[in-house]
């Protein structure tokens, strides 16, 4: 996102920038989480309602609780448009937009009914939960799964491209195998049961029934059985990688054998004995 | 918990202590599988008397098992509070309190008969299936398991919150594309099916029906099938870490410093810098 | 695939080679992803075409489009033949085939309508995707995926040698166990179910209903689930294996033989002797 | 098995033995196949025998090629007893009760028809395909997988009893969660249930209804989704750990400097430049 701090703005907007939009000030780290409890409560909310049971008893509550929160989300749009330097570029950020979208859905029911399903892009905003990880010891963990991921992307996209590939071939021998009947009646239907079945999820609402069809079937879990070893090992390999690699010795050069490597408390060239 | 050994108290209760408490003598070990013996066996009258043909013919029999175990736990539970040294400490301790509960049921049905279903308490007495693990060999293994999660909790809570905003993003999404029918009658209720399906276990009691349904699902059961590897990939990092340290080492103690853990091709000290 | 460049062919055939064959330049990466895109269209009209509702509305059009694949992969299969040094060699290679097979299903429906199910085969061309890896980054790590498989391709095969035993076995018993009912209707339906629940698919549309059957289930379940773990392993470890030994050498090469991958800490060349 | 070679036995008694025992000459090598293809092909004809349709066409074919195998069967049985130094031996230990065992039930038909069930039996002869992986390259991979399942084999059972401890905690829980309805009829069940869930496996036959009921269900699918990287974290560890100690390096010392570890190529040592 290209939204710097507002630099030599005012002291009030410099202070309520770092309060909303960074995490490290107490006050800033307050705001984030007086804004995630907010966040996860509207989420809790909207679910209730969907709810028939506790819709009938407790909907006018949950409707008053939505439009407080709908308040809520409001002014802290608006506050965040204040005072950003850049408030266009923050409003056509992807978060930006999100939090926007947060808003309109409660406003709209009054124009027309059906909106509110659009609803559920408030759920989105959960996504603000992963600031939570800029807390502290958080975020060198997720920075370390979000990095093994990066650097595993290509390979997990060769092996996706082969997945797809096998559940469309294998879910278009099954729609032919199986003539049609037993819930294989198209094959897109047929390759939904493929990555069903692949994906070991087995729902069972398709599943083969003619001998030869099985048979297929029974190829095709062992494969994906087999399979699953691919992106494991791929992350386990990544991560065991950049884990042994980091932190196992001294980062120092021995200023007499130039050896490198020493154990992380070593005082002492392994190499030739110099002090290091 | 803070329960010590009773120090100087009389010799009677210092034996009686290692015997109850501790598993590192002949007769401690002997008692802690007797007691073993006992919650596995009062464990499995509890599981028989709940089928309903066995408990239509061996009922009172069973009922009979019930009542002499909690007389069992009830005298074990009354040692353990008089042999030790501070028995409120140990009466308020995770595992007193658990050892108290599984006597209660039993008594209370006396009273009234549906307390019958607190003996479910009973079955948490099998964690102190756990203090075998004391025994010998198996402790550094179930030391190793336990250290190795430990090291990745934070990088597991990091993996399961991403998980749960996943599961809560695509349930009410789904809760939104099937309609409310199909099984998906509240967002609730969308998010179990998300978590059933995330995980693979797929029951099928629920399971999309729509085309745009049924794409949704196929993409997060891809997601799923690929993201098992994050939580894999961390433990055996973890695992494979620790696990490579111990012999990444020369075997051999300098004979100044008594340092460990030299470089293989070490040829000095790292600590003192004596010849090894 | 023994087909070789034309080698001293007229320069219209060897810059038509490269275009169709090969991928290295503009023009053969431009031939490759439009055959691309022709193929994953071609297959998308036939996945369209096999959904009841759509094939009543669309079905002309679908059919004209299907027509005008057939009869671009009829002229891009003629130019291969054309283009190619020894044609039969093509003709008779797996991807030669394939290619072959693509088009004849759509010409066969002119004399019966059956064989258009054989329109599956097309889906076959879609192993072509995999000819996009050869463009870039992708190809070191497709390669390094299949390097790992083919490493771990006996290791894989003993595995699922033990897989096949163990489900033939349970199934087998199950059978027994069952007596013929609850779907266990004969043996290789009963490996069939027993290979559903070994690889954790549980479709549930056969499932035991016995306790004996149900317990036997139960230890097949978690065996199933804690041998899921010997082929990640498997390919973890080889994964990590070929990843570690890359950085784990000397960037250095020898000033006199060339030799690279010395040990980190490596003084004299490993392959001449000569001090680095 | 404590089988040995009849060691300064007649001439033909040894050679019978290598033949019949061993798998190291080519006529040991062809038995072995032989056998292994008969066991096969028995399997298969049981297994064939077991489906309605097929039973009724051609069961009278069937059950003479059960006789015929079981004949085969009876002689290989006699020549092992008669070629081995210690028949009794031989009689008693597993492979040799398995042999006979899959001799006796067609046997027992002509007595009693039920008997027939006991084939199953015969299945088991199906892990003498094992043996096929003495024969040359399979023997180091197949030792290398139970190498490393043996050196987790301690892990593995804290890792299961974890597993069951918290499969029969979480079953009682949801049997008196969802009140003995749902098809939650009894404790037992209720594990199996567990069992199902936390495996992934997922059959959907039971599956929890109420509110509380899914919620615990819930967190007991995602715990096992996360669980299922201790064992699959230890095993690959274990591989990791044991491939990388073994081949990596030439095992040969320097006789001038002692270094070890040279790269499995190297002609002069790394350290001190010397000729290997």
């Amino acid at each position: 996102m290209d939204i710097r701090p507002p630099g030599s703005a005012s002291g009030w907007r410099r202070t309520a920038y770092s309060v909303i939009f960074e995490a490290d000030t107490p006050a800033g780290r307050t705001f984030d989480i007086a804004v995630l409890v907010a966040i996860v409560l509207s989420v809790v909310a909207v679910m209730l309602e969907s709810v028939q049971s506790i819709n009938l008893r407790y909907g006018t509550a949950l409707r008053a609780i939505e439009w407080f929160f709908t308040g809520v989300f409001l002014l802290e749009y608006i506050a965040r448009l204040v005072v950003v330097r850049r408030p266009l570029a923050y409003a056509f950020s992807l978060l930006g937009i999100i939090d926007f979208m947060a808003i309109v859905p409660t406003l709209a029911t009054l124009i027309f009914a059906g909106s509110r399903y659009l609803l559920v892009i408030r759920t989105l905003r959960l996504l603000r939960v992963f600031r939570i990880f800029k807390l502290g010891r958080f975020m060198g963990e997720g920075e370390f799964i979000v990095t093994a991921l990066k650097a595993s992307r290509f390979k997990i996209m060769v092996f996706l491209t082969a997945v797809l590939t096998l559940v469309t071939v294998v879910g278009t021998l099954l729609y032919v195998v199986e003539g049609g009947n037993n819930g294989f009646t198209s094959i897109p239907k047929s390759i939904y049961w493929a990555v069903v079945t692949v994906t070991t999820v087995g729902y069972g609402d398709i599943s083969p029934v003619t001998v030869l069809g099985q048979t297929l079937a029974s190829i095709l879990m062992i494969l994906g059985y087999a399979i699953i070893a691919v992106p494991t090992g791929i992350v386990s390999a990544q991560m065991a990688g950049s884990r042994v690699s980091a932190p196992a010795f001294k980062q120092v050069v021995c200023h007499v054998c130039q050896a490198t490597d020493h154990r992380p408390d070593a005082e002492y060239c392994w190499h030739c004995g110099e002090k290091l």
